[in-house]
C-alpha cells in the first residue's frame, strides 16, 4: 500500500497526517505555526514530527512523498510567497528547504506545495463533494474568501500557480477597504471578517433593536450573527443577507469565466448551512447570466474541515 | 498536405475557408447570413459553396473535416442555441443537419462547432498572438464582448460548453440594462454600443462642446468617438476612459479567476489601438489584485479579424 503526508499549513495551527491510498488518515498531529517566528525553527520542529509521523507508517519505504496546502503556496515555485497571516515573511522556498532538511534525516522524499484553498480543492475532488466533478468552484468563507478553480478535471494555477482569487474580484466599485489595497473585494463582504463588517456598521446606522446590541463588540462575528439571525433578529438576517447577495454576484462571475457544474462551500462561515445557502441559491439564479440558469448545483463541504485540507495536501503526490 | 474548412458565422455575413496545414487560407468566400431566415435554406447555400470550395481543394481527399464558430455555438452538444444576433431561432442542431446534408452529397465530413469567441481564441493560440501561451484571455470588442479562456493549454469549456462570457460578469451593481435581462454586464459599457451608450449619455447631461454634437445620432458610433478623442474632444475621451476603466474591473476580476499571461483584444472597438489600450493598463494595473501585477501582457490580435476566426474554426479539426 502507498502513502502520502499530507500538511496544511495555517496562520494558527499546522495540521499534518499520514495518508493511505484508500485515504485513510493513519496518524495525524498539529503544531503551532504562530509559536515560531523564524522558518528554521519551525521546519525543524515540522521535520521532528514527520520523522515520528513515518516511524507510525508499515511500510515507509512506500511513502510516495510530502504535499503541503499554504496560504500563498505556489505550485509552480515551491514557495510561499507575502503570506500576511503568517509568522513567516518575505519569499519563503518552503519545498528546498524541507526537502533538503528531510535528505539530511535520510529520508529523500519530494515536496510539492500549493495554496490552501487549491488543497482543500483538490481534497474535495479526489474525496469529497466534487468527486468525479470536472469543472467546480470550491469556496472557503474563512477569515477571507479562499477558491479553487477546476476546469477540464484539472486545478487551474494559472501562469503564475497564483490563479483562483475569487475572493479578490472586485464586486463593488469603490466599495470596502481591502486588506490587499484596493475596495470592494468580495472577502471585504462575505467572509467572516465582512460580515462582522456588516454587523458593526449597521449597528452604527441607527438605534433599531437587535440581540447583537447585547454582545460586546469583539464578540461580534460570524457565530453570534448567525446565532442572532436564527432568532429572527432583523440586523442580524440584514447581515446574512448582504453576505449571500455578494457573494452571489461574485460567485456569479466566475460562474460566467469557468461555468462550472458544482460550487462547494467550505470554511467557518459555510456552517452558516442554510441560513447563508438559501438566500445565496437564490441571489445567485438571480445575478447569473441566463444560459447557466438552473444547471449549477450548491452544497457543503462532505469533508470535514481539516481533514480536507490534509487530505488535499497528500493527493498532490499523485 | 492536409486541408481543413473553417467557417465563421457572424449576424451579417458567414465567411469561410479552405486552410491548409501552414494556415493558408487557400480559398475563401462568403455569403449573407441575415438573407436566410430559416436554417434550412441557409444550410442548403452554405453546403453549395462548400462543394465548390472543395472543387478548389487540390488533394480533396485530405479534407480533414469543417469546424464552425458561431454565436452561442456549444461545442459539446454541436448547436446553436439561443443566438440574439443570427436570423435563425431556438436551438438548432447545426453539426447533425450540416454532416447529413454533406453525406447527401458524398462528403462524409465531420463537422465540429463553437462559440465564435473560442475559435477566435483558437485561431490566436495556433497562429496569433497567443502561439506558444499556455494561459491567456481573449477579449472581443465588438457588438457585444465576447471572450475565449485558455487555461493550461487548453480552452475552458465548462461543464456545458458556454464558459467564457467575461462581457457578462456584472462590473456595476444595479449599472446599466444588459440584453441579457440583468444590469451592470461589462458589455454595457465597454463594447462598441456601450461606448455609444456613453457618449449619447454625456451628450445629454449637459451643453458642453463637442465635435460628437456636429453628428448624426444614429452615426455616433465607436469609430466616430475614436475620432474625435484623437482630436482631443473632451466628451469623447471622456467616453473612452469609461470604456478602458470598465473593461479594466471586468478583466482584472478574470484574471483573478484564471491568471492569464497575456490579454488578446481583438474586434472592432479594439481598432482604438492606443487610445484604448493605454488608459486601459493603467486602469488594469490599478484595479489587479497585487501579486498579478506588473506580469501581464496586453496585446491587439495580429491576425486579420476575419481570418482569426475561420483559422480558429479551421483548427477545431486538428
Amino acid at each position: 500500500m502507498n502513502y502520502s503526508i499530507g500538511i496544511d499549513i495555517g496562520g494558527t495551527n499546522t495540521c499534518f497526517g499520514l495518508v493511505n491510498e484508500n485515504a485513510e488518515i493513519i496518524f495525524q498531529r498539529e503544531i503551532k505555526t504562530k509559536n515560531f517566528p523564524e522558518i528554521e525553527d519551525y521546519l525543524t520542529e515540522l521535520v521532528k514530527q514527520i520523522k515520528d509521523l513515518i516511524s507510525h507508517c508499515p511500510e515507509p519505504e512506500n511513502i510516495l512523498g510530502v504535499g503541503i496546502g499554504a496560504p500563498n503556496g505556489n505550485y509552480y515555485k515551491g514557495t510561499i510567497e507575502l503570506a500576511p497571516n503568517l509568522p513567516f515573511k518575505g519569499i519563503i522556498p518552503i519545498k528546498n528547504m524541507l526537502e533538503m532538511l528531510l535528505l539530511n534525516e535520510g529520508w529523500n522524499l519530494k515536496v510539492t506545495i500549493t495554496n490552501d484553498a487549491n488543497a482543500a480543492g483538490i481534497g474535495e475532488m479526489i474525496y469529497g463533494a466534487a468527486k468525479g466533478v470536472n469543472d467546480f468552484i470550491m469556496i472557503t468563507l474563512g477569515t477571507g474568501v479562499g477558491s479553487a478553480i477546476v476546469s477540464n478535471g484539472k486545478m487551474i494555477y494559472g501562469h503564475d500557480g497564483f490563479a483562483g482569487e475569487v475572493g479578490h474580484t472586485i464586486v463593488e466599485i469603490d466599495g470596502r477597504e481591502c486588506g490587499c489595497g484596493r475596495k470592494g473585494c468580495l472577502e471585504t463582504y462575505s467572509s467572516a471578517t465582512g460580515i462582522r463588517r456588516t454587523a458593526l456598521s449597521l449597528l452604527k446606522q441607527d438605534n433599531s433593536p437587535s440581540i447583537l446590541r447585547e454582545i460586546e463588540e469583539k464578540d461580534i462575528n460570524g457565530y453570534t450573527i448567525c446565532e442572532a439571525a436564527r432568532k429572527n433578529d432583523a440586523l442580524a438576517l440584514k447581515c446574512i443577507d448582504l453576505t449571500a447577495r455578494m457573494l452571489a454576484i461574485g460567485v456569479a462571475n466566475a460562474v460566467a469565466v469557468t461555468s462550472p457544474k458544482k460550487i462547494i462551500f467550505s470554511g467557518g462561515l459555510s456552517k452558516a448551512g442554510d441560513l447563508l445557502l438559501t438566500p445565496f441559491k437564490a441571489y445567485l439564479e438571480e445575478n447569473l447570466y441566463p444560459v447557466f440558469r438552473g444547471k449549477i448545483e450548491v452544497e457543503l463541504s462532505a469533508l470535514e474541515e481539516n481533514n480536507t485540507a490534509i487530505l488535499g495536501a497528500a493527493a498532490l503526490n499523485y
